[in-house]
């Protein structure tokens, strides 16, 4: 987003809905003179209406002419000054979905020199300039627009109506309060007064501490809603990982081919489950690894294991019986070192493949593993069992969605604001215990006023509203 | 589209917008329960009210709600019976352009039994059964949006709003009185009675091969108009055909890249211009192309050139005056017998390439060359002189547009029916002409009539809607 444009309160135009061929395509024109140069190439079928005179939140067929020659057939819809999504007065043309129809008409209008191209976001900016909602909230729209899954809308969703902002609100008023009392006890250091009761203000700093600590700690979930939930598919060369992921995407095309495409991305590491989506780390690399899992190479696999959430640990279970004489302690043995560590904060399934040919007395050992949260026989290259995994992570996304708190931070910045407020936060109650003087106190007590400013946007500056905004597509 | 569903009058739902991300897209509901399902689902912000107390042409903001939980904010959009694009009562939805929400929303609505998913076209399709326009207009919607240049746009908006099917129904309506009158006649056979004025008649007859021929002739530009104006370059090998066709794209691109996205398409044999759209014949061949054009090869050109209503003869004047004593004679000679019997009905350009080394006076034999509409001097490789071939080119749209008469024929549908129609009016001259009885008369006319209806969709059957229907993108 151009910096310079920030401020401005021009009338802006773009399309607004997605670019390519549709039966309806839709051009928002926002800003003081909305109206006016809307009017000056629309026409209604007979006598000629002035837009102002006409009631907001009403649509009306006619025409967008070029002097005398008709462009399109159109319809507008008529938003006042205030009673629109930027807050300013606002025209939505409807015209025919060919993109060269939609360019011509944008084209037209752009000859008014009161009118300019929208910058990606800037609708949405204006609607924050306006008051219409805070920065995160702001921010919501562009992540809503770019969901993917049900997990990730509704989280989008909650933030859009409000989310956390009025609990960080709040309580940064709250701190301010305290703030000014504090700044006002400096002006009287001499007579030393204490305006700011102590005792409330270190309930506050911890209500601060507290909520902020939960946010951080909801961000680990957050961004795997936005994401996708990390699954890592470790094992043995041949064990039979590609196949088994060629298994699983085959068998969720199948299972959700009823919901034409919303379910499936063309990307193949992804796959929605539960409302849920679910990536596969580093997919590429697993198909071509060499990392000798079983005994020797689980090292170089745990990289992999760290960054996911969910672990498919899969084994090549004839070579396993035919390599380890006593197969129950040798499994434990081979793996507790790695995944006793993850047991609380990833789910580690156990997968023993290619166990069509194999009797369940021989395996019954490997079933009973205490190490794994689950243990699956299959085989991936008959498709045998695929199906119950995928019906067991179809589990796993609804438990992890009853897990979610009303509040979810799934957006970098925020956290990243948060954690430096909380930074701040924790010095100022420390330099409280300490009994430090007022004016080393009120430094740190402004450098978190700053940091909850910033998320919600009543603290900003250029910068970071370009840096916001420029992620945001044309038309929003 | 399903035949089972071309007379249905059932709810029907389909997204309008464009597929892929956007900051909205549009959903559209159509039917006598479009009211009542989105009503179901959506929620106003503070009291409920009834879609149908609402009056028609308004624009509400509310939620869309799965049992409690909302799915979206959006804006609703309100068509009463009788005032909607189908003619029926209709709801557009405008939500957040993501795919997943639009789906989403579209689902919950489906879950209500009285709504189905729209085939392709279906909404234009009732627009048409509800007589909002006739079939020929209703093509024309969906060559609208697959419109991609100013003269394609216009010719199909031209024809949207009436183009010749009023035209063509007075005529069939003229017709049809004389075609009751003469299968009168054959009532009172025995006693030798004329109703039909045969004068009158035969000058009916007569207006209606007028116009025909007249709108079958539109269509050789009708077609150039809607899929590109034809142009070849034809050249000996080496003449530098493929270095003009690259230094064409480049020039164009360059002169319009001031108008973002519209002008030019991602296949490199499309340039537009001057409003229209140049399609350059099978340009992958003409790369590759082995024929050889001075003075043996021409013949194997010759498709291509009948093919085109542009054609750039290229050639490589070093070579060809040094091969050439006495170039003015000879260029004549070698390319008179092709030529001259296209003159008239394509343009011929002649580019002397190659020649930026070249002395004036060398070629001033070759620059008057009278077989060609304009001789050119051109270095393809230096890029001197295509600007000037652009600008005439631009001149050729601009001056073609001129030509268009009101009425043109840009459908192969329409052109077909036309003809037959023409047949069988010219049939129907000859037998009068021959006075054959009436009741042989009548067999022409009814076949004249028959195919005069079709075109409007006055006369049609379920194969012909569902086969032009088909056509059309989803959501229109």
């Amino acid at each position: 987003m151009n910096l310079a444009n920030l401020s401005k309160q021009d009338t802006i135009i773009a399309p607004s809905t997605a670019p390519g061929m549709g039966a309806i395509a839709v051009i928002r024109v926002s800003g003081p003179e909305a109206f006016g140069c809307v009017e000056k190439v629309f026409h209604f079928p007979k006598k000629e209406k002035k837009l102002t005179s006409l009631p907001s939140h009403t649509t009306h067929f006619g025409f967008i002419k070029e002097n005398e020659k008709v462009i399109d057939e159109v319809v507008i819809n008529l938003f006042e000054k205030g009673k629109s999504y930027t807050g300013e007065e606002t025209v939505e043309i409807s015209c025919h979905g060919s993109t060269y129809i939609t360019q011509k008409i944008i084209k037209l209008l752009l000859q008014d020199p009161s009118i300019r191209l929208a910058d990606p976001g800037e609708f949405t900016m204006r609607a924050y300039r306006n008051g219409k909602f805070d920065l995160a909230q702001a921010e919501a729209v562009a992540d809503l627009i770019h969901s993917t899954s049900e997990a990730s809308a509704q989280v989008a969703l909650q933030q859009m109506r409000g989310g956390f902002s009025n609990k960080i609100k709040e309580l940064r008023t709250e701190l301010l309060n305290f703030a000014s009392l504090i700044e006002l006890e400096l002006d009287f250091s001499e007579e030393d007064v204490e305006f700011a009761d102590r005792t409330q203000f270190f309930e506050l700093l911890n209500r601060i501490q507290k909520l902020l600590k939960e946010l951080i700690q909801s961000f680990e979930w957050g961004n795997a809603i936005k994401n996708g939930i990390p699954i890592a598919i470790v094992g043995a060369p041949n064990a039979g990982k590609s196949t088994l992921l060629n298994a699983i995407f085959n068998e969720e095309r199948a299972i959700v081919s009823d919901i034409e495409g919303t379910t499936r991305d063309t990307i193949e590491d992804t796959i929605r489950l539960g409302g849920m989506e679910f990536r596969f780390i580093d997919t590429a690399g697993i198909r071509q690894t060499t990392d000798e899992i079983e005994s020797q190479g689980i090292k170089r696999a745990l990289n992999k294991i760290e960054q996911a959430k969910v672990v498919f640990h899969l084994i090549d279970t004839p070579r396993f019986l035919k390599e380890n004489i006593d197969p129950s302690n040798s499994l434990n043995a081979l793996y507790q070192e790695y995944y006793e560590k993850f047991s609380g904060s990833k789910t580690v399934y156990l997968l023993l493949n290619k166990t069509d040919q194999i009797k369940d007395e021989q395996i019954s050992g490997l079933l009973k593993s205490e190490l794994f949260s689950q243990v699956f026989k299959c085989s991936a290259k008959e498709k045998h069992g695929v199906q119950e995994i995928l019906e067991q992570l179809t589990k796993y996304a609804a438990s992890a969605q009853q897990m979610e708190s009303d509040v979810i931070v799934t957006n970098q910045r925020h956290v990243n604001a948060m954690e430096t407020a909380l930074e701040h936060i924790q010095q100022t109650v420390e330099a409280m215990e300490a009994e430090v003087p007022g004016d080393l106190l009120a430094i740190d007590i402004r450098a978190a006023l700053q940091s909850l400013g910033s998320i919600t946007g009543e603290i900003t500056n250029d910068e970071l509203l370009g840096n916001i905004f420029s992620k945001f597509c044309i038309g929003k």
